[in-house]
């Protein structure tokens, strides 16, 4: 095996400066997906992959693919990459590291003139940002897969008002390959598919670590519109028999249900159970006791065994709480997504890998989702690398240190070495 | 012991129906703190002590006191009333019945001939309902027992937004009276205050009984301003050991409170204790861990003692919950009042006089502040009547039924006879 294989991590900074003078809007980082500063990355890239005498190819769906070449071009390819599109005033990092990463492992085996067993091809993903524009699950991804549907093109950005499919059209692409069912990619041309990119929580600054290797994209089980119903009345003329309490109802749910987690955790359980909103509404006032308390309630676990666990206590908390408390719960529509279990020979060739090099890493389950979850979807092998950050994401103060993402670099182009020989 | 006296309760009936024909704005009845409705309202009462023969007196407040002279003048006097002015699209016994109550007795001893042995005055209060119209509490009581500040007087009602002091003088009254610290009742001239009101609550319906015998007014502590102030952060991705949720803190706080409460009910220790708003603020999320969540917190008791057990575990649990999920209380500005503890022996003869005529009670706290309240802390031995009604008060549906205020109003005829021969 040849240990002079080194990611060029310099030409990944550079790039990360570029891309920062040129997407700056006075707060943060702003890359609209089909829009200004998504098509400024591409071009970008494009430019640096031409440089590096990578091939070059956009797909109808208008992601962009720069390839090493293999030794053997009718193997599936290695895919490295993430997305290139922004949320507005967001942060430098979030997707852009997964790309560029890419590029500086790519990049290191093109100076070494190293030539892979298979094609090596870093993937520049459109339109990943689903909170901030197109609300709907990776269309870049899952376009190149073949599983974008009509419902998906027809969806329409939050800021334009006009649909995917239209936003496609006026920047050169063509949905119409999509509405056919047709691909780029999946399990019969790509072995496998990894996305760097910065974790999104406090766990591995937390831990010391400067790698994750991601176990799974867990599935979820969600409330968005929930609410308990109980009934308003003087909160000091009424005595504790005769009350229909809706804050107490609302707190005994959520406290009796963190204490379930507590108990799954302790049993080694992993998911994670949030009451993001929880509020009395313009009728609540001083003085009188609670009618009505709107919340909504996010359940993500790898394993949705756990998940369902956490419904099923759900609504015997409701069954008892409501006989006591004489109030209504009503969870209203329930939403969710399946788990994506990462590849497990992936992440035993990335732990080995960073084994081999020394850096410090632990396993993780991803809190978000991501492109990857789109090609685990299609049957293709997924497996992602989180590196630490402080400052979480979708803000400007993301805060990967250069070191880290040299470090997970370095580990990708062992990898890249160990599967690629 | 004279058995013929009997109340006038087709007189108080007739009344009823006049007040709530002058009174009805629409949707429900609006008697206007120094307006209009009550202004209506003491001309009605005026009118018929006038036809009763009885003396007529108003004070520089606007106060009304309509009097049968006693055998011995020179005696302190029995006071009944309550106040005559009603919420905006209120119901029409909030108040009104207490004053009508007092005038179906008086009349009652006038038909008879009956000579008490000191004068027994029917008194129609100003300006109760702070939360509708004055800031201040008790404004027409305070005022006739010599209570009332120059704050009081510089309030500003909520609708013409001028001040009681302008509305006494625009309403032919006079503030400088109140200004100079002069009171027109007192220990020395009244003997015992007695307020007839419909309860606010649902307990003497659930409990079957048609009056409440009040054992006080319940003194508070409360906290309109609280918050607890954790760490906005992705609901995925932030595992738990890396949370400060501030909704989990809060509910947390509700409901070990609220076990507290159980407890201490448990040990017959009598209070309400009540969240009245709790909310997540508009930086809350769906997929966002809440980094804040305001509320307030009201808790009443007739022993103050229970109160400040109550407020001490609150500040025990809050440093508990800091400490373990690392967010930060804010309590703010803590406001409340000292209870108001009515007559022992106004009770017992109201209990007497209820069972002598075979009437259902039970003792209970008021849950609300009544105008009772300022008689009691000027000194002067008060009680409180309260009459079952079906649907709370403060709105156009306040249910007393005729049968009940009957009862209540032989009750306090009885009662009448027993003290004043």
């Amino acid at each position: 095996m040849s240990t002079n294989l080194a990611p060029d991590t310099e030409l990944a900074e550079r790039l990360f400066d570029t891309l920062r003078e040129r997407s700056f809007d006075g707060v943060g980082i702003t890359r609209t997906a089909y829009g200004e500063g998504e098509a400024m990355a591409h071009a970008l890239l494009a430019e640096e992959g031409d440089k590096l005498g990578l091939e070059r190819r956009v797909d109808p769906i208008g992601n962009q693919y720069l390839t090493l070449p293999g030794a053997d071009r009718s193997r599936p390819a290695i895919v490295l990459g993430s997305h290139l599109d922004s949320v507005a005033q967001g942060g430098n990092f979030d997707g852009a590291a997964g790309v560029l990463a890419g590029l500086a492992a790519v990049a290191g085996l093109v100076k070494a003139g190293y030539t892979p067993a298979q094609d090596v091809t870093v993937m520049c993903i459109r339109a990943e940002e689903a909170g901030e524009w197109f609300p709907t699950s990776y269309p870049g991804s899952r376009g190149s897969l073949g599983m974008l549907t009509a419902a998906d093109l027809a969806v329409k950005r939050r800021d334009s008002g006009r649909s995917l499919a239209e936003h496609m059209r006026e920047e050169g692409f063509d949905p119409s390959f999509a509405e056919a069912g047709k691909k780029v990619l999946g399990p019969h041309n790509v072995a496998g598919f990894l996305e760097l990119h910065i974790e999104q929580g406090p766990t591995l600054e937390g831990e010391g670590k400067p790698l994750g290797i991601v176990t799974g994209i867990p599935g979820s089980r969600r409330f968005r519109a929930a609410r308990v119903v109980g009934e308003y009345n003087h909160s000091g003329a009424t005595a504790r028999k005769y009350r229909k309490d809706a804050v107490a109802a609302a707190a005994e749910l959520a406290y009796r249900l963190d204490e379930y987690w507590c108990e799954l955790d302790a049993q080694g359980r992993r998911m994670v159970v949030t009451f993001c909103e929880m509020a009395t509404t313009a009728d609540a006032g001083f003085t009188k006791i609670s009618g009505e308390v709107k919340f909504s309630l996010d359940i993500r676990a790898v394993n949705m065994e756990n998940c369902d666990l956490m419904v099923a206590r759900l609504h015997q908390l409701i069954a008892e709480i409501e006989a006591r408390r004489g109030v209504t719960f009503e969870l209203g529509t329930e939403s969710g997504s399946t788990p994506s279990i990462m590849d497990a020979a992936m992440q035993a060739g990335l732990a080995k890998a960073a084994d081999d090099l020394k850096v410090g890493h632990i396993s993780m389950a991803s809190g978000a989702g991501h492109d990857t979850a789109a090609f685990v979807q299609a049957g293709v092998p997924g497996a992602m690398l989180f590196v630490r950050n402080q400052n979480g994401s979708h803000n400007p103060h993301e805060a990967m240190r250069a070191e880290d993402f040299a470090l997970a670099c370095q580990v990708i182009t062992r990898w890249l070495q160990d599967v690629t020989q």
